[in-house]
């Protein structure tokens, strides 16, 4: 017989000693302490700043958000104690579903417990209901619509990272009658580069596709009503199918799609792990309600969040450190090494109480590890100055090249 | 050019037409009316009693949850603002783990969003990670079981529902060198039927497979202790991976995995529905936690429910109404007819404000179209003589067969 559990041990063991094994920082995200935080280690607690949340307009922690929760807990209680379509239902699921759909200017909405299970319900049920469905695909697009994608059993075409003329290769060496639709992401989250939107609609419209827009990384941060980059382009009614999250820039958790009916209801119809799990909690989402709603009407934090963002941008081009993009709110700071990547993020915690998690390879290709830098609407221009001196320290310390003059 | 749109709504079509298009009916579940309830519908707000929610103990509406919910959102804030790894992790997070391996008696637990995704994570990590791996799976497994088990890419055999015999030629018939896991639920939540988990357990021990056993339905309403079926039966050291969840029983939402630290260190390094998703928020940890130290202290919910269902067991009997289960908590009284099903549960509800989704095909198989009907911990024997009396008339004037004298 086999001996299972030595097998994985083994594989585990790999993990280890190619330094990919994780251990999680014990963290206390205290609401009157953000961007500041706790750990709390085997040598009791520190205080930190985190440099590495998605949390960009510091919703998670916004009065409007935590009252909205309070008031719904009490009210309703935890869980919905089902799917959606058995008593799992709620006032919320349904006044949100209504806010999204109006906010995108799209007939329906439908939430999902994630931004992941979005993804993966809805290119998966898209695809099995669609025969001969081709997808177009950006190469990094994120797992969850890889996952989406692979699951739907349907036909795939990969185009290189925001190369609308591999995508026009692709499309027009593609059967002009399949059914297709191109997956794109706005805003890549370990790049932070925007994707070339209204090229892609264009492209999209010559050749009779369906788009797909992941917003995620983008939702709540651009766009005048904070909807996301399509918004901030003008182009949101030349975009088919909205996915987005409340799990990055609306400070909560769980994913929604907001497109056309007959495809909101497919993937509510047909989506299995949509259809075969229990709702979000009704509080979750009455604090992303009160989120979307709050970003939809005041523009201060994005204002803060960019401003913050362009300051970091000057600061670190000055010091000469390498960022990988040039204009969104997610400062990737090249690194090129898995184990300085680990060396930097250790010494900025240890030597001056800042988190930044380092992204190593397989998660972005070996070469390019990088520390992923995200201020937030809540990071003072002083915690920004102290950011910069602390990586200028550590960026001589370990003796990482800089940019050229 | 295909058009895509039509198609999908021509499939759409369809499934109205054979009644199975959903509509949600938008619920205020009140934490103070429970197991009361307010539906919001055209006509205005109407009260209800629910009776298919699986917030068996009741615990979404119990104090100590929704206390720990307030406490953990005023501290901490709703979303945590990354994946586990990133920033992701909170003390709640940290101490649910701790406390559901105490419970359990294993050395390690994780957490996962929903309780699909913790099955599609766990099932499709390890069968990618275990060259030649085969899955044992009931027929009957929920549709978390079979994702996972289907993108895994691992070899399958689909034993028939709780048949021990049919399992034993199974393992018997497979190389012997090859790893196993025999992957079965506790108490399944549509037929309310237990499994023979001792037996299941002795073939594994002699065949050198492990277990994973999902424990969703009955966890916090089985046991000593609440772990589950498993417990009750005093067999939990021998179970090697407990499946579980708190959208059920527990009142709140997420799922987790409790067993060898090889197995969910092999799940939390390389499930990508993991990996790639923001974690769950504190606060709904927070409740989770709360919810699981109180059903492990108290029984008093345990028994109320229990002496429900036992009412409710004995009345439909003397009615001579069919209930397709013998002994859980769950009564899955049988309509076997999809029309019939849906004309029993608008009547319940227009006539008798009783609410009662009914389960049609394909969720089960057809002629077997039936109520699944849960009593509560929080349903009084008032309800349970209220509820008897509505079903017994709609019996009669919709026609439906009893049993035999
Ligand atoms: C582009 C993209 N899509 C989807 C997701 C998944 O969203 P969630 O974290 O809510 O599962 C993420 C991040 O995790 C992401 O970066
Ligand atoms: C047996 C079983 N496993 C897993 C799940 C999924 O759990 P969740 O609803 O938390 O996604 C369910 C119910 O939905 C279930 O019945």
């Amino acid at each position: 017989m086999v001996d299972i559990l030595g097998k994985l041990a083994d594989d585990l063991e790999v993990v280890r000693a190619q330094g990919r094994y994780r251990e999680y920082l014990n963290l206390e995200r205290r609401a009157d302490l953000a961007p500041g935080a706790i750990a709390h280690g085997e040598d009791g607690p520190r205080d930190l700043v985190v440099w590495c949340s998605n949390d960009y307009l510091s919703m998670s922690h916004h009065p409007v958000v935590l009252s909205a929760v309070v008031e719904a807990v009490e009210r309703v209680g935890l869980g919905t104690g089902g799917a959606r379509s058995i008593s799992g239902n709620s006032i919320y699921h349904q006044q949100l579903e209504a806010e999204l759909a109006d906010l995108y200017g799209k007939p329906k909405a439908l939430l999902f417990s994630t931004g992941f299970n979005a993804n993966d319900s809805a290119l998966s049920a898209l695809g099995a209901r669609l025969p001969g469905l081709i997808y177009f695909s950006d190469e990094l697009n994120h797992a969850s619509i890889i996952r989406g994608v692979r699951s739907s059993g349907a036909a795939k075409r990969i185009f290189r990272h925001n190369d609308t003329e591999h995508l026009r290769e692709l499309l027009a060496a593609a059967d002009r009658d399949a059914p297709k639709i191109i997956v794109f992401e706005s805003l890549y989250s370990m790049e932070g580069d925007f994707a070339p939107i209204e090229e892609i609609i264009a492209l999209a419209e010559e050749f009779g596709a369906l788009t797909y827009v992941d917003e995620v990384h983008a939702a709540g941060s651009y766009g005048a009503t904070g909807s996301g980059y399509a918004e901030e382009l003008g182009l949101s009614d030349r975009i088919t199918v909205f996915h987005g999250g409340f799990g990055k820039g609306y400070g909560g958790a769980g994913g929604y799609l907001v497109g056309p009916v007959e495809i909101v209801d497919t993937v509510r119809s047909f989506a299995v792990p949509f259809v075969f799990s229990t709702s979000s909690p009704a509080p979750v989402v009455a604090g992303a309600l009160a989120s979307v709603r709050h970003l939809r009407a005041n523009a201060d934090q994005r204002e803060v969040l960019h401003a913050r963002c362009r300051q970091l941008r000057e600061t670190l081009a000055e010091l000469r450190i390498p960022v990988l993009s040039r204009d969104s709110h997610i400062l990737p700071v090249l690194v090129g090494d898995p184990h300085k990547n680990k060396e930097v993020s250790a010494r900025l915690l240890r030597d001056h109480q800042i988190y930044v998690q380092p992204v190593n390879a397989p998660t972005v290709p070996a070469g390019t590890e990088r520390l992923r830098v995200t201020p937030t609407s809540r990071h003072t221009e002083d915690d920004v100055v102290a950011f910069a001196k602390a990586i200028d320290q550590v960026w001589s310390s370990v003796e990482l090249p800089r940019l050229p003059h």
